[in-house]
């Protein structure tokens, strides 16, 4: 029963083919196995097991899935999307997984859990781990969940910053002023920072804007500029365009200024778990990779807004205030009224078509967004010393009525690659006042999953024009809002949930 | 552009034909869906969303991948292997998938991660929800994350472990007492419930063991036991072995008796958070879903056991005391030597020859195995009045020696559904000392992962024989260990990796 030893040489190094699966698993690195797969049963890995792979340069820790079906042969290694882009693989690359180090960093994410302190040295140890793909979703999720709630303190705030500006990009704007501002937990249609940015930059400061794509909401305000011109650029582009117009309105995604928080963004959004430090050190941590010295941020205050009372927005604001002064930037926070969706249009191209009809005054333009754009962008010009203390708005106001920011609107525009029209939805359907009376409220929830039922904002035509507000009064059939979409099918479904849920705009009957 | 408006009937109920993909994800029920599929698009699901299915009078929730690749088709629902099972899907089946109602439990979650104290109703309404299904792996991590450390007060494991216990089956046994027994972090090769059971039952007293397969180990008591009879027993069958032995050693994975437990273990495993509390309500839920009134803990103590330190050991201790009390059982702690590992055998088919040896008084017995066994025994018999106090270790040795152990065993195995001979293993290898000196010390770690490697536990007759124990002697060329494995595949895997880690028996040349 003795079996002589077999030599080493013919046993190593144990070699996969890739295969993308094109298996989507929201930008968790999955790998996947046959279970009658050499390497497998060798190196001992089963369902669940980390794994790293090696190809070129790069080299990532996967989560296994171990397949029995029929669509993996034993000799090849399938790979989710997110993997195959992170390793950077193509079809038939040759791969030898094996058991990647066992990560220190967990360590100091066990002290967390236990309540202990942690330095910047061991703040910075975690991020580094988390942003070279170490963690897998469950240990981003232990770690969000330690520092969650107020388990973060305001120097473990600043080292969480630091330890995320140091994983991405920054950017270097040399001498003079860097003009930011910043919306903490969206409104329906609060596409202030498109008007804001172009009235500042009119006024001679530099704003160079990073936004980002809608995560669970109907549009983004990179979504909503991507209808009027391209926002994917990357730094040496946005540098060409701010000293052309000194400013710009772009995704910041495609910039990879926070790259950690961009991962842990993915976990806590599921989570839901409301976390002070982490949304301080998320914010603060692009604006600071971002260069910029002045940040303006604006707090909508409301009961379905993210900041529910001035208490909490008080205390946000205070340890924001805090902590950016601490990393060198100079902050101001503004509460605003969180209560009601801002303009008419919700998805991309109609919340577009807000901006344009502020921009260039026209009578249709909504009086809300164009008077919170003016409110904010005069706020930044005092904070950026264009204009007195008490003397923004007005100069903001006539930057805008003489057509200058609809102008440097058009200039930033066509530095980005070209102005272009927003798409117009090809089916169109109203939804009509079952009685007359007043509108009593309005659900932003409701309204945003009719907007994404009817295709937005992958499909940037999609969603809803709202016709009515809070307070007015409407007759019986008179039009509510009109759903757009890009298919005659998802304008049934999104007609189907609106009908299901007749209180979305809520009509009392006067008695 | 105005669409006429298309009739509901047509619309709903969009279902998907149920395909089993054969991907194992451990136990995370995963659904795959086509990103051309119109159920995706018109309910607005994405990556990661969360998706029930319900089948007959099984409901589901899953978490989506979305597939673009060609494996699976726009009309179909792909599921996971945990999916599929928990669905009881069979190919063919046609779902509806929906919008799961949001997670009330989840609030309170959110409160422990704010550091409140749970109530039991709060920690009652979480565990429905997760041994429903209900919780994704992200947000069992942020419950087990939440709670891990020392963050439940003994009121809380109190609720915890009652929760556990109300959300499984549980067997009554009803008059009389049931003996019982837990060993509280395992040591290799520590399968003394094997010989406890047939000397406990043999004096008359009742003992139902159910054990648990391994998990990260080479070796479950299951696993071994299943080697020499049997182990997949129902309750009623449990009961029938039990009515006619007084003593069963089963699987207790095939009894459902605390399910949540199960699910939380998964999570708990890879984020490796120590949490007194969870430990204890894992424990203890168990033993009182199985009808237990009487039980002993082993709780083994050394450098590299679970319990590191006799301080930690007293506070655990205590801890289990006091809170199986509150329950109702009556509790022993024994701390005992966790050095070493116990026996020769490492892996199911060896340990059982171990255990067998030690029932049959061959000479081949390890003596650490049977003094341990004996020891604790001792203890269950005192414990349960068939000893006086002091004389437990007395009659359990008389016991085993006089055959009638052995005969309880056999009774046990036939009633089990019969005694069988373990698998030996077809390709064995020895690994020899590389110098002459004194075994310093073993690494139970390396061992174990060598063991793996050989294919234990999945092959049962795999693993290792020891031949040396720390303190011993050995000359130059004498072999150290025998690796065994079903094939030369996994024997030549599991001997490179034994040739790379040459301290795995540290030999200290003599000075």
């Amino acid at each position: 029963m003795q079996t002589p030893p077999t030599p080493l040489s013919s046993l190593t190094p144990h070699k996969l083919r890739l295969r993308r699966l094109g298996i989507d698993t929201y930008q968790e690195p999955v790998l996947y196995m046959h279970r009658d797969c050499r390497v497998c049963h060798s190196e001992g890995f089963e369902a669940q097991s980390r794994v790293e792979l090696a190809l070129g340069d790069r080299t990532i820790v996967a989560t296994l899935n171990v397949v029995s079906g029929d669509f993996l042969a034993p000799d090849e290694a399938g790979l989710s999307e997110a993997a195959w882009r992170l390793l950077g693989a193509q079809e038939g690359d040759m791969v030898s997984p094996r058991h990647p180090a066992p990560i220190e960093s967990l360590g100091h994410v066990r002290a967390k859990v236990y309540g202990r302190h942690l330095t910047q040295a061991a703040i910075t140890a975690v991020i580094e781990d988390v942003t070279a793909g170490r963690y897998s979703d469950l240990q981003l999720a232990a770690f969000v969940t330690a520092c969650a709630g107020d388990r973060l303190d305001q120097e473990e705030t600043v080292s969480l910053t630091r330890a995320m500006v140091a994983a991405g990009e920054r950017i270097d704007w040399g001498e003079g002023l860097v003009m930011d501002k910043h919306c903490v937990g969206g409104l329906p249609g609060n596409r202030t920072t498109m008007v804001i940015v172009p009235i500042v930059a009119a006024c001679g400061l530099r704003m160079p804007k990073t936004s980002s794509r809608a995560i669970t909401s109907p549009a983004g305000t990179a979504d909503t500029m991507e209808t009027l011109a391209p926002v994917d650029l990357d730094v040496a582009q946005i540098r060409r365009v701010v000293e052309r117009t000194g400013g710009c309105v772009v995704w910041g995604g495609a910039v990879r200024l926070s790259p950690a928080d961009d991962i842990l963004i993915r976990v806590e959004r599921p989570l839901d778990l409301d976390s002070q430090g982490q949304l301080v050190a998320s914010i603060l941590s692009k604006k600071v990779a971002a260069g910029s010295t002045h940040v303006l941020i604006d707090m909508p205050v409301g009961p379905t807004a993210k900041v529910r009372s001035a208490e909490a927005a008080d205390l946000l604001g205070r340890l924001l205030g805090q902590v950016g002064q601490t990393l060198g930037l100079r902050m101001r926070v503004v509460q605003t009224d969180g209560l009601a969706p801002v303009g008419r249009g919700i998805g991309p191209a109609l919340e577009a078509r807000d901006v344009l009809a502020v921009l260039r005054n026209l009578a249709t333009a909504p009086a809300d967004l164009a008077q919170r754009s003016l409110l904010l962008a005069g706020e930044v010009l005092e904070f950026g010393g264009a204009a007195p203390a008490g003397g923004g708005l007005a100069l903001a106001s006539a930057v805008l009525a003489d057509g200058r920011a609809w102008r440097k609107f058009q200039d930033i525009c066509a530095a980005q690659g070209g102005l272009r029209e927003p798409p117009v939805a090809a089916h169109q359907q109203a939804v009509h006042a079952l009685r007359s009376g007043s509108v009593l409220a309005i659900d932003n929830r409701r309204l945003a999953r009719i907007a994404k039922l009817a295709g937005a904002p992958g499909a940037a035509c999609a969603g809803i024009d709202l016709h009515v507000r809070p307070g007015e009064f409407v007759e019986r059939g008179q039009p509510l809002f009109t759903l757009h979409a890009a298919t005659p099918g998802e304008l049934a479904y999104a007609l189907e949930y609106a009908a299901s849920q007749a209180e979305t705009v809520h009509v009392l009957e006067d008695a």
